[in-house]
């Protein structure tokens, strides 16, 4: 088979892009032999020309002129890793409407302005490749698009933001209050030195937009994602879970039930022995389960210069061959129009709930809360009270079966006013992932 | 966009062949709302017309004569799930020269007579899609071939035989000896009647002889890969391993290094934090390591009528795509020609070892074996001996430090004959994977 030339151009040279020049300029005889595809990088855009990168560049390609990409003939595929959600999405609009196939990483604007860009994608033949937008090296958007296409999908669980990952492993390991474990994370490489958009759950989110448009074949609606970070997360929650066989993950939730479907990212205890629970430090892992397969789980690093740069080569060689190409017009939600979701109101949805209350050591506290929860129809799974010196404040916690969120609500605002309550109470969702017999 | 018509035969109705009937003809509509594409099955072909099946049929399909396929020009994609490496290969040869795409989930064909399919395939410009044959719904061939198509990859390690996994799951939970988990296995169906080809590792090695060749790109030779079983394991070692933190798991390793390519199928040792070691029941995953990405795992049912129909469907549907063709073609080894496989000489392989020897409790004894040990450059890592009241034959449980296969062989012929020996020594891999820092 003779060898194939692709063109290509880099709009953004940080670490990511350096990743990613590295890969073709060092490897393409590598890949050539593997895909019969000779990668040749024409063009790297980037404001900064002299910073140091960790890669050799050849003289005459780097430049600060996206004009030059947008009018050079020969260019198949421009690969984008301009972060934000406005000036990258201009640049991405004006490659696919010079003929470019693009390739990001950018998963804030997929989840936000995903549409726009899909339609702009569409109306000029072109498509958009996003393998890396999501879990970094993990190849999950092409196991979920293809490998599971026969698949009628019930549930996906994830953990999406390593940075969210090592905090939570080291409080759970070492026993570190959230302060310090950030602290440490941001020392260790594995944070930002502002890590709002980590801990605070946002970026998951992105990517359960993402993950979820495709799992789903639905229009996926961001704002309403339910989100909650980490950044409220106690260690006496953790240790509790721990100590009842669960560890608590910040954890991106997509469950398709009768009523519709939710979406929501928040900390989530998951039982010790699920494939989840096992995934520490920097790792990312999502599991997936379908109604034919089952469960399935992927695991990798979701982050860092080569892992993304790994999935952003894989998806220039997906679209040079033409399957990327073929795939997107193909799919709900890209290449043509999805429904939008429905979703399950929140009153409505069902999920089994730990409860940590804090109250007066009296005779008659545990009867009251009992009947609170029964009147609502909420049955206690578990529960723990270790014995107190102190009568004053002692905490209860209680792990639930599967109940409506809105009877949850309501029986934590009349927990809240209850006479011998002394804190608000804590309520933190425990995973009860489709049965697959393990 | 329109929806494209796809003609579909489908060749053997047993279990797997069942439950992809059973998609294709209850889900039609949701893959074509997914995918753009309309999954027609015109031919059932099974020389049993009788048998009941857990799917209904429609009037006329099911039919004996493979003529009727290979004859009707409308047919474009034959499904072939006969087993076995004769007939099998030829019913797939005829199809191929018939000018129809394949997709099988026949690993033991593919791995023993692969090469000359392949030819067949390319000879008459159509494609082979196998993902249902390596880990039944694990989407696990395309992470390979397209995910990881960026990387260097350095080792993969597959728990691929769900039997083997669920007899030494119960071995390492239960204490159960390998007799009785064998005979248990086989009353909850996990095990054949006849279950040889699972114990002896055959199964496990025709899975990574397909794996290899996608992995690394070159032409992999099946009688080329070093196979153990788990019939000759001992309840004694895999408690033993979990004392010291490990557990012992059938994989299917393939290591690259600069001697050469290292294939075998064999009992180990796994750490007990890696995921691979949390793996129990009939579940399968494979580990594998890129050198951009890092380590990578993939988990899910690897046998069964759903999980493996779910594989076989998704390869209808990227085959229906054009996708498996192009891949087919630029792929070296299926589509085109690749270089035979360097192979690491057997001697030169490095390894970590667990030892068990069975010894007089005598002084010098430690000496002695130490002193065998040394001479061959063997460091011992760990050891442990138990106090004993028996005085006559004490077991000695060692790990030594990566180590030449060719010292070690040496040095147990050695311990074998030493004096104060009492039992043939046993020798167990002890996995140590490339490090990615977790």
């Amino acid at each position: 088979m003779a060898e194939k030339c692709v063109n290509i151009a880099l709009i953004g040279f940080g670490i990511v892009g350096s990743g990613v020049a590295k890969i073709i300029l060092e490897k393409a005889d590598h890949i050539s032999r593997r895909t019969g595809l000779r990668l040749v990088l024409r063009h790297i855009v980037d404001t900064d020309l002299v910073r140091s990168r960790p890669v050799a560049v050849p003289e005459g390609i780097l430049h600060s002129d996206l004009d030059k990409v947008v009018h050079d003939p020969e260019v198949q595929i421009a690969i984008v890793l301009v972060g934000g959600t406005t000036v990258a999405g201009e640049i991405q609009k004006r490659l696919l409407a010079a003929g470019k196939d693009v390739v990001t990483a950018n998963k804030a604007l997929l989840a936000e302005r995903g549409d726009e860009l899909f339609e702009v994608a569409r109306t000029h033949g072109r498509s958009i490749a996003f393998e890396a937008s999501c879990c970094g090296g993990i190849p999950l958007i092409s196991s979920i698009r293809t490998g599971l296409s026969a698949n009628d999908i019930s549930a996906m669980y994830g953990i999406v933001n390593g940075t969210c990952n090592y905090i939570l492993s080291s409080m759970f390991s070492e026993g570190k209050e959230y302060g310090v474990a950030l602290k440490e994370s941001q020392e260790a490489g594995f944070a930002e030195a502002d890590p709002s958009l980590d801990v605070n759950g946002a970026d998951s989110a992105h990517k359960l937009a993402i993950l979820a448009l495709l799992a789903f074949g639905q229009s996926i609606n961001y704002d309403d994602i339910s989100v909650v970070g980490i950044d409220q997360v106690n260690l006496v929650d953790v240790n509790y879970g721990k100590e009842m066989g669960y560890v608590m993950k910040l954890l991106a939730i997509a469950e398709m039930a009768s009523g519709g479907l939710t979406l929501s990212v928040r900390p989530a205890f998951i039982r010790k022995n699920e494939p989840l629970a096992q995934v520490s430090g920097p790792f990312n892992a999502v599991s997936v389960f379908g109604d034919a397969v089952g469960h399935t789980s992927y695991y990798g690093r979701g982050a860092g210069m080569m892992p993304t740069a790994s999935a952003v080569v894989a998806d220039v060689i997906e679209t040079a061959h033409g399957n990327t190409g073929r795939l997107f017009a193909a799919t709900p939600g890209l290449g043509r129009p999805a429904e939008a979701a429905t979703l399950c109101p929140a009153e409505e949805i069902q999920s089994r709930y730990y409860l940590r209350l804090t109250v007066g050591d009296q005779p008659g506290v545990f009867a009251r809360i009992a009947k609170i929860l029964g009147d609502r129809q909420i049955s206690i799974a578990s529960c723990i009270q270790h014995e107190s010196k102190s009568s004053d404040s002692v905490p209860l916690v209680i792990t639930t079966h599967c109940v409506r969120q809105g009877d949850m609500d309501r029986a934590i605002e009349e927990l809240a006013a209850m006479v011998g309550n002394k804190a608000e109470p804590v309520c933190i969702h425990v995973l009860s992932p489709p049965c697959d017999g393990q």
